[in-house]
């Protein structure tokens, strides 16, 4: 069977190398880029608009990368939600490149498969299965959003800060997801295999 | 009949005046302010976190304010793109404040109930209406969007920028409804009059 | 930014002026007239067809003034299921339409904005919650009602006439948001400001 | 098995006989009655409220017995729509009464449960699929409606008078499923057979 | 009104008579052919592929026949899980030939036209109200199904061995409603009327 | 994170072993696992009733073995089919299972990654494009389905036989989806890796 997936470009708009980013940009990358072993295409993708790259990139960190004394999400619960969202939006790129995340920091090779393809019912613990469901709703039907579904999430043990994460991350997510879909991006190769196999 | 909505609270995770944010903040903020006469609420909701403030004013910017030079979507065609796909979205915040910001770009003070309360199938012209679909098909079902559907907004005159900003502005306010419904955002009483009444 | 919503006709299918329709419905229509200062355009587009207007006439009569001991839905409840009901169906006409009239009937100039774009988490008292939830289900997917949707307004408070109102008039708005739609009805301008300004 | 569909009262919210009428709309339901043989339950459910009903019966006639001369849809052809879209509603007195209708007035036994199970792809002529094809989108996504809707139907041959009837039928019926559905309205048993059987 | 639907084809794909089927499938629908007085059209349109046919019969048996001592559901339980999930996929072969079939076997000449129309809210009695919902969501939207809603049916009395059958029948006739769509199958005149008359 | 997925039951039902099945099943699935190196869960599942285990398998044979000289659909073609509509139907066991045969027949290590994330955009040649386009609509709204549907797969290249392919296996995965929700049933964990790694 041909494979006009792995044969198309990355972005239908066309990727800027990080050579050909302003400075601070290509050292962010660059950065990533030696800790991963490669360039991830969603940076070389946005790296047509500098100034919407640099957004996105303040963006992510600040949702993505709790501190270490963040007493909130975990970074394997922020990538839970991000493969959870993604999966119901049906977003290739985030779903391959965050279901590699999700099994590094999770250690689990199995769980982002099983999220990605149905998120909906999927088993998680208690706290889990509230994250999941919170974001799902934010992610599919935000407009339903009442106070008895943040209510819900409480009761489940989610304080104030972790809802606001789990709401921030979905809609990081839902604009992630839908300029994934704008540019057709296709993910690196690299993240299929990632964390699959035993150390 | 009481009015519950105008007696509730800003945010349902409190606010933060900009004399308490970090310098940077607090004089973008105050430069809104100055320019709007005052403090649009989202500011006030989202200064909860200062890191996440500044990456949406940064995306903001870099999609919502074109440069004099910049050959592609108006100022109000931008507008139009988000109250659109905010009405899609039920998103009262964005529906009120940006229809007001509309209403004084595009100086009608019609369009944008018109376009708020039925994006499907308002009238338009053939580069609006063309705006409007493909800005409603990556709001509500981007999963869908095939080379054959850029081919048609091609079609109808609009241009790889111009089709990259469609896409990124509906992307960044797929966001930010979510960001109002999770907060339960309250529009400033201001803008339900603004552009309205004639100069 | 031109504004073809505002040149186009009133309706796809034409107009008939009070004054060309039988006495009987250019007297009521004209006691309308006298009342609001000008006619609403769905009475002069109904008008094609004498005997359908007479009828519509009839219902929204008997639906939407209720008798001064009538002691069911006050007129500002009326109106609210009509504004929840037409944005829930995207209906311009008549959310701009009665989106005025819940204005000047609740004495608050801000509620039918937010009931018109997201009826679904619009904060309202429980009595209100109640009916418009009632009102939304009935419009959105009628063929799910039970029993127990039945009790669960009853548990609100609202009685077997109450229920019957809300069931009618979101029925009555079923038929007429489609009428809308089918003749692209546009709102008179004057609609667009009612209610809004402190008297 | 137990039947409890037939055990269950007319209506919720019970009924009123013909003979407790007003008398204009006693004369009118037992005419109905005289026709028929019997007298259908949705006017002893409406009887609840006779100006109501009034304006119902009024509507109905307007829109469903087409005058001898009248050159646009005939009278199967209103049955069609109805039985389609209460079909596509899931009404079920609708679809059995209207259903038992259309039998009669098409002389065929079999076109009602076609049309009713599945409205959506029922092999019709190509006249009749473009009438059922407009009044489904009416019926269940009306505010998508474009002129180019309106086009399609003019290309398949129907006349303005003929899209007009479409519609407002449609309209109509919109608003009786759910009057159907808020009384939980029984089918009379009479309606069942009628029809089925060749004369 | 001309009636396409009964000049057209039994399937798109032709038919297949009983006499041209291997050996052992003639005989099997020859058997069935005997006791219904004909060959149901499902028959005959899925004889162009004997071993599909053959292992769709083996399945169909395997579910909708109970051994007398089985002491799960009744054969009239299973035609309602059958008629109202076909009525939910709006799939008219099933929806009239398995209606005949519960009409029969339930000996009430109404139930099957109350549930096909409106599956969802039909009035049943507490067992099969929870038989209906389980079906109803494993008909449309399987992928929710959790550990409490299989609790819910426990809740309502049904063993694991009634669940096992409700979920599937329900996907048997998934599959059944689908191959009924591909082959526009035809239902065979003589189901109409079936179970209708007292006998 | 505590994996609950990995630990739970392979069925909600329990499983049988296949040395406790009747023999002919005991030797068909042993052949099974001799092929693959070990027992599928879906017949340790569906083992605990040994007449519908046996019709699945039929089925099974029947439609994802094609003769050798058989015209028809590629094996890898079928898997094709499963894989998209299982993405579509968020069925984890399916995707995971038939991911890794789509892997090992199409010797593409990334495109069952694709296909079930979002079947509905992922790019294809024509002819598989039109295989899957015309799988999705019978799976997920096949009562839509018309002649110019079939047309178009036609007009595609593909021939009647092929057709039939496409809706039978959809039809047959409908099926076995359902049943996959119904138990639960976890994916074995060889299937997670099968095929990623160059042999």
């Amino acid at each position: 069977m041909s494979a006009p997936e792995t044969d198309r470009p990355v972005s239908r708009f066309g990727v800027v190398e990080p050579a050909d980013l302003p400075d601070d940009l290509r050292q962010r990358i660059e950065a990533i880029a030696e800790k991963s072993g490669f360039v991830p295409n969603i940076f070389r993708a946005l790296g047509r608009r500098p100034a919407e790259l640099r957004a996105f990139l303040d963006y992510h960190d600040a949702l993505m990368t709790p501190g270490e004394d963040d007493p909130t999400l975990s970074a394997a619960e922020r990538e839970l939600i991000v493969v959870a969202t993604s999966g119901a939006n049906h977003c290739t790129y985030c779903v391959v490149a965050h279901g590699a995340i999700l099994r590094v920091r999770s250690k689990d090779p199995e769980l982002a498969d099983h999220v990605s393809a149905n998120p909906y019912s999927v088993v998680l613990d208690d706290r889990r299965r509230a994250i999941v469901d919170l974001a799902l709703q934010i992610a599919t039907d935000s407009a339903s959003l009442r106070d008895e579904d943040l209510e819900a999430a409480r009761d489940a043990g989610l304080t104030d800060d972790e809802i606001w994460d789990i709401g921030s991350i979905t809609a990081l997510f839902a604009m992630s997801n839908r300029l994934a879909h704008l540019t057709a991006l296709r993910p690196n190769p690299e993240f299929f295999l990632m964390g699959r196999l035993p150390r």
